[in-house]
């Protein structure tokens, strides 16, 4: 099965593209949550964040603040940016190359956060849930 | 006024501290919006993403690499994770210390985004913008 994304990085596929380095290639979306989306992806098929070599995921970034600051004095009029990362189904990866949204935001965008809050933890449950991560870093 | 974020870096307000660095230091969200939430700040105080001295939106994204993979390995039986940032007021920035928000997720997490899609632009639109965007790098 063909990647798309590898398939746009080879350009064996229509493709608007922003930038590119020797690690990263950015371009608009196709289907762009906000006016001027841009995607950000390793050159080299990685299908979860977890398998890309060492800085790349830092290339990544690089290029996204480049991009998100053209975007701030674009004629777009951008009036912030998100940059969002879906790691795995669960989390909304629907493309299994790993990619970097860079999302420009306008008022009234449409675009937001669904969030059912808990009440908010205990100090000692969150000193305990540090303290777990910390020992599996 | 006082920045929340210095506070945490000076350690003068609570904190559960998952992992430092010489230019990063994550710690769990206090609000957390799913299980295990983690913050990424860089330690000097960067108001916005063009703020951020050369090097440390890398850092970042390193520190949040390696979180990443510990949720996952943790009993938080993490199935998938998002990155998240948010740069300015339009994008929901709240805190003014930029920071890289890991998400760990899990169906039924109620976490999602609200996205208002329009119909999907024509080709010629989108090479516009990446002239446009790319000439602004």
């Amino acid at each position: 099965m063909t990647c798309v994304f590898c398939a746009i990085v080879a350009d064996d596929e229509p493709r608007s593209v922003v930038f590119e380095d020797d690690l990263t290639l950015a371009f608009m979306d196709i289907m762009p949550v906000t006016l001027g989306h841009l995607l950000i992806v390793p050159k080299e098929h990685a299908t979860y964040l977890a398998d890309l070599p060492e800085g790349t995921a830092e290339a990544m970034i690089r290029t996204a603040t480049r991009c998100a600051a053209a975007l701030r004095a674009s004629s777009l009029r951008t009036e912030g940016i998100n940059l969002f990362l879906a790691d795995g189904a669960a989390a909304g990866q629907e493309v299994f190359h790993t990619h970097l949204h860079v999302l420009p935001r306008f008022r009234g965008d449409g675009f937001d956060l669904r969030i059912r809050y808990d009440p908010p933890p205990a100090r000692r449950t969150l000193d305990a849930q540090a303290a777990e991560i910390s020992e599996l870093l």
